[in-house]
Parts: C-alpha cells; structure tokens; sequence
C-alpha cells in the first residue's frame, strides 16, 4: 500500500507509526504490529498504532525516531522475523548456533523485535543460560554491529566494574593513573540504571560526558585519558536495548553479560582490560565461587576475541568510599586524587591499576604516580579537555541542603551496610537526577556506634524527596548494628 | 504532578498516555514507563510516550484506551508491580504461591506489567513448567477476575478443542445436538489467530456473533444454545492479554493452556465439559503418551474446581473435512447438519455430544438427533436468534471465485496432509479475513492420486492473494503423495 509520510510530534522507545484505521484494516495489520516501510531505496520497520483523526486515509503519520522518512512510502505487512524461531528455540533449552545468535543480534539492532519478543530472549538466556560457544559467538555478533574505534597505538587500556557496589568510584581515580603512565584509557562509562550514581553522573558534576568518536580521540590524543558516557556514541546500540528489557526484571544472565562488556570493549578498540567483579551479600555476585567461575568465563572469551582480560575479584559486600551520590562521589574522588580521601577506594584504584600495567607489561607503579600528584593533574588536563573546570576543588562541592541524620538505635558494631539499600535510598532522595541527593556514610562494617550516634546522613536537593528517603529509612535496615555477642542476625 | 486531560485520538494495543517532555522529565519518567493517575476517587495505570507538539505543559494526552479520564489528574511515577518479583521466581525455577499467581494475575488485568514482562511471564511458564499445584492455583484466579455469568439451570453444557487441526468445525454441529436434547450449551468460540478460520470466523458467514451477556442469555433462553464470539464478552480479559503474549513466539505452555481454557468455563457457569484433544504430525500435541498426559491434567484441575471435564482424544494429525476457511466450513457445517457432510465431520461431533450426554447422565443419542433432522431445526433457530438468515442453503454459500489446481506430481497414495500449510496457505489466499478464501482438499490420507491429478483446490477473493497463496504452494509440500513402496519420507 503507497502512502504519504506526515510527521507527528511523538516520541517513543520503539520505530512508531500511525495507520488511519481503514488503511490498517485494508492491510491487515492491527496496532503493535509491524509493517515494513519502503521508501526511495531505503528501508524501515515501523510498529503500528491506530488512529482516526491525527492522520487521514492515504497517509503514514510517522514518529520521531522515523523522523527520516520523507515523501511516498510502500508500507506492507512485515513477516516474522527469524530470530523469534531461534528465541523459541533457546526457551526449549536448545544450543543456538552461531548464525542464529548472529541473526537475533541483527534483528535487535534492526528494532524487529517487539517487546514481548526481546522480553522471551532475555528471559530464556537467564533461566537456560547461554554455554560458552554461545556466549562467543553472541560477543562476536554483539562486536560486529554499530560502530567501532580503531586506534593507532598497539596498546589501548580498558576497565570495567560488573557494579552493584555503592560509591564504588574507582574509575575517575584508576583513568588518570593509567594515562600518567603514557598508556591510552579511553574509558566510556554508563549512567546509574538502579543505582544512585554512575561514573558518568559522578563525572558530570565536574565536566560534560557526552562527547562523539571524533571528540573522544581529540580528549584521549591531548591526555591520554578520558571519561565519557558511553550513551553519547553508538558502540553498542543491541547492548542498550537488551539493557532496556532486562532492567525491568532485574536479571543480568551471566552469558549476556560476558558478551555485554568484552563486545562493547571490542568496539572500543580495547586491547587490555581489568574487569573489577565485587562479590559479596547484596552485591551482583554473591559467593566467592559464583565470582571466580565469572572471572574465568570473562577470560576465555577475551581470549577468543584476543584481548588481555584480567579479573580482579573484589569485596562487594559494602560500599567502597563513604559518600553515595553524584556530588558526593565526585567529591571523594578529588579528594583521593590529592592524597587523601577513603582509603579503600585510593588502595582498590591503585591494585586494579597495578594489574593493566602488569597486563600491559608497562614498569609503572599505580601508587607512585597518584601519591607524585602526576594522577590529580593528569585528572585535571581531563577535566579541561571535556570543557570542565581543571581548577575545582573538594569544597566547591555542595551536597544537597536538605539533611537528615540516621542514628543507631543500640550499642554495637556495624555488621554490614546493603548496598542495595543505600542505592534505594539515595534514589528516593532524588540521585542520580538531583546531583546533590545521596549519602554520607559516618560507620562502617568492623566500626563501633552507640546507640544515638549518626550512623548516616541522608541529603536532598528537596524537602519532599527527602520526606521520601526517611520513610525508606525507617522501615529497613540499611546499616545492620549488634551487639558483638549477638548470635542472630533475623528470626524468621 | 496534576495535569489536566485532554483527549487525542490515538489507538494502542496499551493504556498510552502522551506527556510533555518537561513534565516528563520533572516527573522523572521516560518512555514507557508506567505512571499511576488518578482522578477524582479512580485510578488507572497510563503507559507514557513523549511529546514536544501534541500536548503542551501542565496537560496530559490520554488516548482511546483511556478516553473514560475527564478533568484534573494527578499524575505520579507508578511503582514497579509486585509480580515482576514473582516473573522474576519462576524464571529462578521456583514453585509460585497461591497468592503470588493471583497477584500477576490482577497486575496483567489491570495492564501494569509492561509488554518486556508479560514476554518473560510466558517465557517462564513455557521453559519451567507450572506444576498441578499452580495450574489449579491460576486457574481459579483467572476465574477470578472478569465478568462471571450463572444460570439458573444445574447443568450448562460446554465444548472446547485445543485447536491446531484445520477445518475441524465440529462446534456448529455439536451445540445444536446438545441444545436440541434438552441442555443448555451457551458456546463461545474465538477467532482464528494462526489458522484459517476459527468457529467464530465461520458462523459470521451464516450469522452476527458478537453479543452481550443479557443477549446470550436471551439466545440460549430461546433455543438451547448460542454460536457467538467469546471476544465481544469480557470473560477472559487475562487470557486475552496472554495469548496475545505468547501467539508471537508461538507457545502455548500446557499450564497456561489448561488454565486459561477452564477459567473461561467456570467464568461462563459451565457444569460439565468435553475438551478436544487432537494429536498427531503437525497437531499442537504430537504424541498420544502427552495427548493422555494433558487429558489427566484437565480432569484433575476440572475435579479441583468442580466441573466434570471429560476428555476426547482424536486424530489431529490431518484436517477434518474437506473445506477450510470460513465460507468452505459454513458449507460444510449446512451440508453435515442435512444429513450429508464429510463423514469424518459427521462421526467426530456425534461422538463428542455423546460424551456430553454421558458426562451429564442424559439418555440421548446424537446420532439420532442429527438423523432425524432435529439438530438442523435447532441450529436454524439459532441462526435465527443471532440475527442470520435460518432459511440458508449450502448452495447459497459461494467460496472465492479466483481458484488454482495443485496436482500430484507422481502417482501414489496421500501419506500426509500437513494441517500447519493448510493454514498457511488459506490464510495467505486471505483467511479468515476474506470469508471466501479457503481450500477445498479433493484428496485425503490414505487416498490414491494419480499423476496430474488435483490434490486441492485454493479459493481466493483477489487475484494477488490468490497468487500469493499459489506461490507458497510451489515451495511447499501441503499434501504429501507417496508411491505405496517408498521407503523415505525426507531424505536430510
């Protein structure tokens, strides 16, 4: 059927277009279908909603993501795409060859897929999981699609955290270290998803982060380094959108994964990469065999894709630093680039980057050059680079003014801190949108509290946010306090 | 936030609301995400799409779906729905409680899970099964929601096939059976989703299908029975929504299926029902050990809610009759209740109403029924009272004029009709939406073909359609001839 593309004004997650109801029943097609759209030698998929009034028979209202398409359109029903046999087929617990992972890649990337269909895919990879060939094979065709980096130098340097941890802010801390050392980290990082703060938040606080391929050569050939947002450029446009649909289910199969980090690294055109799995109660990972069975996993694959992937399994069971939120992050990590700061953020930032020099095989010493001063300016050139201020300081920084204290209701000895917990929290309280609201932890696992005293502040940019994070806070148990003798933990 | 509604006539497959892009992003919502509005002392869940022109700031665009929304409305972000959680379990593989099935089951009726989450939902249930326990547990909250109907007789009738044969139209001839043996037998049937013509589809030929529940009653009341569409009656909204989920990905977990067919009974007050167990190549179910496996299934879950379920196994591995489409099996269904009719269509609804009388201990023969003519005079009646024409004759009835011969390309015996082409090939000639369009099968298993000879007939209203349906033909094999000595089916 020939129509004429109108543009209308909306925005949606998926490729939408508007039918007049006649012209979709003279097709056939019902809403949430899909239609393919041809016009001069181009071609799109479209999904259908249905209208009577926003467009007259004979026209193609098409939405913002299709913004594109211009003129005469052939629009007719779209076959099935391919890849719902193969997801069917993986739902059956059967082997997926490597053309059919191949082919599913493809058609995310295509948008072919509807909702319920990439919502099956996820789930069938997290509850049958994905063997080892597949986990290859679907890095490989994750690699293969969108764009790609390719560098001059024969050495490029990556990180990558599988997350979970609050505060953990290592990577403003570990990029600076690795560029003073005369190698190339062009590291790009995610915004917080279900956390209080990613490295992009955090970073976004003292400078921009979103920057195109072209730039981001720019920023790394002046210092070595740089921290961007991997949202801004298109190295992994199927990872974004399996992201999407796992997100809602809070699954993370460990296949996918895999996949998800070394293809993305791929694309970077990374060659060594240190990937930080925390483990721990609460965190992504929580047994120490789950974590090295991980690490082995992510090195078989880096292998195959030959880059150097080095893992370091690290304490996921509290947070690393004390503060939990975009300001307040940002704010640590200045202060442990000029020499303080918490110390097990400055001791994980130094041994994971003593790791990518003995990756590399570079004679440097993590600790050498952030104590020289070498790491802060290198951060600094960054900071100017990525249009920030090179010259802010820790005080310049402002958590949120709205304040409240969390005190300890007994005597005792913090036993642990949830992650997931603080995170909620500090998202109740406004983090990461609200760049001030999160947490400042004053006790930590192993540290004394007396009941009264504060065992956290929680701050907010707002009073009605942070009315929000207190209720949270007085229904659960962020910050768990007893007595050392105490045997129990719960009774349930 | 308090936005005021405005209407803007846009149709979805979902409760879509259009917000402004400030008020979204003050809000802190992204495209669809759920937002939870209330107005006055009701509420309803909107699904958000972004736009700059269509609405303007402080007014929310509220579509056809929820056109009922009048006046001031407070918006706010919606919290995820419980049952992600229990998605989430059965993904892990873990028993579900009672409550934990009803509570998905309330959260798909009020439409709060996302199309992501009813994917993973029927992803579940398909990979990791549902035990007897949980079957009856969803069965009986599936009932639970919708509109119920009760009837003041003890005995209601009822029939269902769990499908996947084409032509197999035995409902037609069966309720007049039962009606005119005194029961009441109030059938809702669907539509055809994968195939060429549901028994909704086909009695559309001869009759009006959609009606309300005061009009079944006044239908049944007046003769016995009914012949309407299941979709016009809100007995299953549940179902809907999850076939809808599971028909891309073409599954149907046996759990979900048993639930879905006998919530639907009880919400329809039926006492006793026979369930329609077609097995064989090509058939939904594919051996008899899980043909008999499934029957057991039903019986058990039918005694848990009181109903008498029996069960028929029958041969489901080649179309019943000769027609398939809807014009084709209306023909049929005239000619079957004269007294002609292909015998297998003939015998299968005289065994199944059987079934029926011997499950409610009523001394009938039906059989005689149908030979005596009294089954056509209830059916005309019928016809009558849904609004048809009750002097219809089967030369009244004219499949499409647009036909091709497909022939024998070897002298030999049918070994095999494939019930999935069948399907396939009438629905691309335009079944069911084009009621004429069909096949007519000169040809059966078990019957010789000469060389050269036509082995069916395809019907269709448009020469395109026609050539559409032709061209797959070519490419596939529909009915399968064999020379009485070969060995090989395939060679691979």
């Amino acid at each position: 059927m020939q129509l004429v593309a109108e543009h209308i004004d909306i925005g949606t997650r998926s490729p939408t277009v508007l039918l007049n109801e006649s012209d979709a029943a003279e097709l056939g097609v019902h809403a949430l279908e899909r239609v393919q759209l041809r016009w001069g030698e181009r071609t799109a998929i479209g999904i259908v909603e249905l209208t009577d009034e926003l467009v007259s028979e004979g026209t193609l209202g098409v939405t913002r993501r299709l913004g594109h398409i211009e003129g005469d359109v052939e629009v007719s029903v779209a076959p099935q795409p391919d890849s719902v046999y193969y997801i069917r087929k993986k739902l059956d617990d059967i082997e997926l060859e490597a053309d059919e992972l191949s082919q599913i890649v493809r058609d995310v990337y295509d948008e072919r897929l509807a909702d319920v269909e990439l919502g099956a895919y996820v789930s069938a990879t997290y509850t049958n999981g994905l063997s080892m060939e597949e986990t290859m094979h679907l890095t490989e065709s994750m690699a293969d699609v969108g764009e790609t980096v390719a560098w001059e130098e024969p050495v490029i340097a990556d990180k990558h955290s599988i997350g979970g941890v609050a505060g953990n802010r290592v990577t403003p801390i570990l990029v600076p270290i690795v560029a003073a050392a005369g190698l190339k980290i062009p590291k790009t990082s995610s915004r917080a998803v279900t956390s209080a703060a990613g490295t992009a938040d955090a970073m976004e606080v003292l400078c921009d982060v979103a920057f195109s391929v072209a730039e981001i050569r720019d920023i790394v050939g002046k210092t070595g380094g740089c921290l961007v947002w991997g949202g801004a450029v298109n190295l992994s446009p199927v990872d974004d959108r399996i992201i999407r649909a796992e997100t809602p289910l809070s699954i993370d199969p460990k296949g996918q994964l895999i996949a998800s980090v070394l293809s993305k690294k791929k694309s970077a055109g990374s060659t060594n990469v240190v990937v930080d799995i925390p483990y721990g109660e609460g965190a992504n990972v929580e047994s120490l065999a789950k974590a090295r069975e991980l690490a082995k996993d992510f090195n078989r694959v880096g292998d195959h894709l030959g880059m150097a992937v080095e893992c370091a399994i690290t304490n996921g069971g509290a947070p690393v630093g004390r503060g939990v939120g975009p300001v307040l992050e940002a704010r640590e990590v200045l202060a442990t680039l000029a020499g303080g700061g918490p110390n097990d953020l400055r001791v994980k930032a130094i041994r994971l980057a003593d790791l990518l020099f003995e990756s590399v095989g570079v004679d440097a010493d993590a600790a050498e050059i952030l104590d020289s001063g070498q790491a802060e300016e290198t951060f600094r050139e960054i900071l100017a680079a990525q249009n920030g201020d090179p010259d802010v300081e820790a005080a310049d920084l402002s958590p949120g003014r709205h304040t409240v204290a969390v005190r300890a209701d007994r005597d005792g000895v913090v036993t642990h801190v949830n992650n997931r917990l603080v995170n909620e929290v500090a998202r109740r309280a406004g983090a990461p949108r609200d760049p001030g609201a999160g947490l400042e932890l004053h006790r930590r696992v192993g540290e004394m509290a007396a009941s009264g005293e504060t065992l956290f502040t929680v701050h907010a940019e707002s009073e009605d946010k942070l009315a929000d994070a207190k209720a949270l806070t007085e229904r659960v148990e962020t910050v768990r306090v007893r007595h050392p003798d105490e045997a129990l933990v719960e009774r349930v």
